[in-house]
């Protein structure tokens, strides 16, 4: 029986300003990346999400990121490793307390925006994330893109000692190279529900994938990105789990 | 053999800007009142504040103030009971990640500035932070104030299920009821070192104050607020801490 | 001919969150109360709705409000006046520059949330909210609550120099005193809009308003305040407006 | 008679945080740069630094950055020349706020740390801030790094039609080409007062200074950057004007 697991960014409403379809993806999903008050997300955000995500049988997750509210963390700033590392134990102490409070285990670390883009580029930064969580808790897992371009990211994280994830994302166009297209080019994003609900399921059944070129390339992923940001994008999440229940594939967090 | 702590905050540095003379007033206290990245601190401060105090064998507590960096936590902000509760377990959580990394326990939980005074003064205020803390773990201490003035407050932390701490300010005028006098008032705050020092010491040894109109006052103070924000503070702890050593009194970490 | 100003909060927008219907609404208003930046706003945010409103030949005026983003600018804080004072004169010129830069007249100021309902009870706070217009420009017009509630605030307003315009709230109950009902009571927001949209004839009208008692109140308004943050906040707009104008009420920029 | 104006940062202050020795300082220098509330600075500070600005006869000067308290400023942000932009007259509109209610022109603009290496280095930034200046004021002066280094900058200040103002750093070493010597290089600060001093002095009067490989380049300046964040900086500053004078160079804002 094959697996996978869907993650999907929550929590991301701060003070008077809501954001995302929290409420009606988590039905779909298997995990949930938190914000941790940083780039988005609040105290109160974060205990409500904390609760929703246990009340379905969500796996949770820290998603954090740069200090950079204004810029939602998609922004890269020229942080020290010396910063990063205490940046990211703040946000992972700061969302484990509501786990805590609430009787769950935190789960999983996916850096959010550009952090997360970073990280992928930038050995140190790659490393010095991995690092900071292994300090906190080695037990978390470390979602890393999959494919050829996240291969020194996830290779980081084993290294230091952590179980990594590997994530694709079903509705982005690849390379044949197994990177992700460039958003700049038109079609880089794939909108089309049954269309991305096929990719998923390639993916999750047989860890391929058709790049723009035609050629079909391999990508092992251990959970598919999805988004709950509008209501077409929730419509796209149900069609994907149904799409990937229907083929029998089975739906759980994330290393479980 | 009399004992009590000698308790000062630290850690309220942020980014560039430095404040208090943290690694002069260690040498002389025995609790670190580690402020939370919120009214002050920041993560780097925060983890380098966590390794002096374990290094000095100093017990660490949380701090916690309002979102108010501009006002360093110093004013009044009307939230309600639902915000104050998740302000204190975010802090909480992102304190405990440093001590969690430094292979240290928390102990304590100080209210800092506005927040303190306000639970002083409001039930819900006070009740509110002490069911925080006890839901993110009911080991740590309540530090509350000591007197008559503080009653409500460290009798709110007793019924949550906390061990409360009693705090007395040895460089504060007290009124005969025990209150302390305002700060607006000529004389509110003792600068002589001799005579704070002298205060501290029948304060530990007799838990006895001599009142503004030269009454004799009873008040139970498991540890004693001290300064460091200055030179002159410094000095000042010093002769607390020797004068007190000088009558056998033990310092050591509240509750230990 | 009777003439009165419609005025609504606007450009409350922060980074990627969005808050508001300011596109819809603003066809039907007459003027905008910006924020700065400080509770709600940013500066993309701040140059859109000023080149919005001017292209509407909508009124601009500031919205300032505590630093409070998190809070929205809805709590208290104790602020001293000096603070006050200054956080005020930064949130003008912040706006004002835009004004500036899109070759527009900023023509009013209005206290956002917590800080108006503190000026309309303290004298102090409406007194160094009206200092720092007038320091900053004096041609500036002050909205101020209009009625007996809003006599202290207004007169204050009137007594350093400033324009004062009082403002009414067509959908909100009034007491016989002509004090707003308190929202926690049942009735105190009224949502029908026809309903709503008669009260606001009538105070435009005739400048008087039916309290929750059944009793006539006299309560004089140049400007009402409308709310744009829903469709049926919208809807209900669009109402006042056509009720309005069809019973010949000039809707203008306040003071012109 | 040749002139030359002294320029140094100023009002970086925040809330409680002290940083600078301001009042020190302003007895030496020509032009302040003020801190704008967003890498540094608040309000109060900046209100304040006008006003001794003004007292001492010293040109104010807009000192914006990025929204990066926490890193002071000092860290790149991949920001969009849109954010940019508005970013920029945010800050100017705030301090020219202060200069309006006190009475005083500002005068000139120089960006902040991380935001002006960024401007040296890329067209795009440095033309976004020239142009936010000219949209706000033509007549602010934008000063920009003199010699080879900064001539990207200074021309295309002068395209979008600003006077520019070539500032120069008699406290650092120059290579033969006329950059900057990195900070990672030992000796790219000179810290001996008299040294820098005469370096100073050769700037004003030649227009040259020594590079470290001993030729002598040239190096046209307007402006002397000094620094005054600590007690030797202090006497730095005050060596340096005393040497000036000696030599009968006129000190004066820039422009004047």
């Amino acid at each position: 029986m094959k697996q996978i697991d869907l993650n999907c960014d929550m929590g991301e409403s701060f003070g008077a300003y809501s954001i995302g379809m929290d409420e009606a993806v988590i039905k779909y999903i298997t995990s949930a990346n938190i914000a941790c008050g940083w780039h988005a997300g609040d105290p109160l955000v974060m205990d409500q999400t904390v609760k929703m995500a246990r009340e379905n049988g969500v796996g949770i997750g820290a998603h954090p990121g740069y200090p950079d509210l204004i810029g939602f963390g998609r922004r890269n700033m020229d942080c020290t490793m010396a910063e990063l590392r205490q940046y990211l134990i703040y946000q992972l102490g700061a969302l484990d307390a509501f786990c805590r409070v609430n009787n769950i285990q935190m789960r999983h670390v996916k850096p959010h925006g550009a952090l997360y883009l970073t990280a992928v580029e930038k050995e140190d930064v790659a490393r010095t994330i991995a690092e900071a969580i292994v300090s906190f808790n080695p037990e978390l897992l470390y979602v890393a893109l999959a494919g050829e371009k996240g291969r020194m990211m996830s290779r980081i994280g084993e290294e230091v000692g952590l179980k990594v994830v590997y994530e694709a994302f079903p509705d982005r166009a690849y390379t044949s190279e197994g990177t992700l297209q460039s958003r700049r080019i038109s079609g880089a994003v794939i909108k089309e529900p049954q269309l991305v609900a096929e990719r998923a399921l390639r993916m999750a059944a047989e860890g391929k994938i058709v790049a723009v070129d035609g050629t079909t390339i391999e990508i092992e992923a251990h959970t598919l990105c999805v988004h709950g940001d509008n209501p077409t994008a929730v419509e796209l999440v149900k069609t994907i789990r149904e799409t990937l229940e229907a083929e029998n594939i089975v739906l759980k967090p994330m290393e479980e």
